[in-house]
């Protein structure tokens, strides 16, 4: 099966009107009038970001996913995405099929659709980039450095389940319930929030907690302290105990959105994120870095800032 | 030198001001009013698309010209990139140093700027990625499934330097001027020509003459008779004499455009592509697939429709 018939088969089906069919040299769209236009890209590499034996369903739908999020950090709505694959020769049908399936159920999930892309072959491993279109309104793009001293640090949902999902699925860690693996796999961009107004800064956490805070610090010209005794865990994070604080702030995928919000604005904040949990865990200050205090009051000493990829 | 500082001191100062400095979540900018976007995404992988002794800065311009080329087949004008790199460890500061003197040369000749991207490690070969932004006037964007019967097949500049070039590159033919290597390493996109009203469809020469033709056949519904003594050569590649007509043919890489022009407008095609010269090489004609004629009026025999990467 060549490149041209693969695209037909199991590329073609999932493509919007701008995406010609898959057939001509780009995609054409009309952007929606008076929006601006949010562009993001994100890659998934073999052996970096996924094990060879996930399910290739899942392997598409964090891709976009992960795209997805970083729309949500910027207050964007998302458009469509095209889609760059190069795929070793060795690799089957049956692959393909699943991992369009997978573009498929969450294409209609997050009311996208595919615009174009690029397939090529590779030499071992395989490679995958997503490269997502969005929308915000002019003036309502959320900024990562427009923090100030006094701001609190809200972060949504619950973080770390994801780096110990990946550790779960190492064989490092018992995950009974399953629900840190699916966290790892399956992330869930923050999508439809209306943060506009309420935040003064917001990133999504893809490093890792402490690593992406560090950045809206430095873009904000800020130093932050962190309540690690409040960051919230999932009840399969907190039934592991305090031993795991340390990696669920430091580990990445986590793909919540972490937010800079004035203190009058927090009720509005929780409003805002309706039926999703949102937690209030730090302050921004004058100066640089971030101080993480322990759930005892004193100084967490954590071995690394970020995550890193196993 | 870890991935932020990278960005920082190679890649930051490539963003134009839709990139945000690179340090936000995705790119953000007004799109011009009342023109339609053109999205276009190419990869090139180590030991597919490039030799890893290639020179960076030619690597990071090829990789923007390919993509600048599928804009131009769609009459569009660029805008900015998005760029994604997965580079293994071992990959010294003078690589990146070049690729991103030869980004930032071409940025210059075609006026566009950085606006985002993506960057991880890679276990073993080198992959770049580019999405290209681009604008048109509506319906002024170029189709490739408008070709009618009896309209004529034009192609700009010379055809097949490429693959010769890159034979010359793996030392397999001589090219004592240098010129086929240099048509390889570094493709004209043919951006800038007003050809809408002009073509009723258009392409990039990127996957081989004969393939790319057969593409404008079947999205048309057509045949195409190729007049294959008609196909325009360049002094070097006009030097390796006959023997060297076939992989002209079907070898890829030459990123001229190839245009289906109704045959009153010849002229006036001619008179738009000013300076560069383009050349008629056949005729569309009910049916389907295409028929290459040989300079002595026999059918050529081709052995591959297309073009193999090395």
């Amino acid at each position: 099966m060549d490149e041209f018939a693969r695209i037909a088969r199991f590329f073609a089906p999932l493509a919007g009107e701008a995406g010609l069919g898959l057939k001509d040299d780009a995609a054409l769209l009309m952007p929606p009038p008076g929006r601006q236009l949010v562009l993001t890209v994100d890659q998934m590499l073999e052996s970096v970001h996924f094990f060879s034996h996930d399910d290739p369903a899942f392997i598409a739908r964090k891709l976009l996913r992960r795209n997805l999020s970083d729309l949500a950090a910027m207050g964007a709505a998302p458009l469509g995405y095209l889609l760059t694959t190069a795929l070793p020769a060795s690799l089957g049908e049956d692959w393909l099929e699943r991992f369009a399936a997978g573009l498929g159920e969450d294409q209609r999930r997050f009311g996208i659709r595919l615009m174009g892309g690029d397939s090529s072959s590779a030499r071992v491993d395989i490679s995958l980039t997503a490269t997502l279109i969005g929308t915000v309104a002019p003036g309502e793009a959320l900024p990562r450095n427009g923090a100030r001293a006094g701001d609190e640090i809200w972060v949504t949902g619950t973080i770390g389940d994801a780096a110990l999902g990946l550790e779960a699925r190492r064989g490092a860690l018992a995950d009974p319930t399953g629900d840190l693996t699916r966290r790892s796999l399956l992330p869930e961009p923050r999508l439809g929030l209306s943060l506009a107004g309420l935040v003064t800064a917001a990133i999504d956490v893809s490093d890792g907690l402490v690593q992406d805070l560090g950045h809206i610090c430095e873009g904000s010209g800020l130093g932050a302290e962190l309540w690690a005794g409040r960051v919230p865990a999932s009840p399969a994070a907190a039934a592991l105990g305090p031993d795991y604080l340390a990696p669920r702030l430091t580990g990445g995928d986590d793909y919540e959105l972490l937010l800079a919000v004035p203190p009058e604005r927090g009720e509005a904040l929780r409003a805002a994120c309706g039926l999703l949990p949102v937690t209030r865990i730090g302050v921004f200050r004058p100066g640089a870095g971030v101080r993480v205090v322990g759930p005892n009051g004193a100084p967490l000493d954590l071995a690394s800032p970020g995550w890193k990829h196993f």
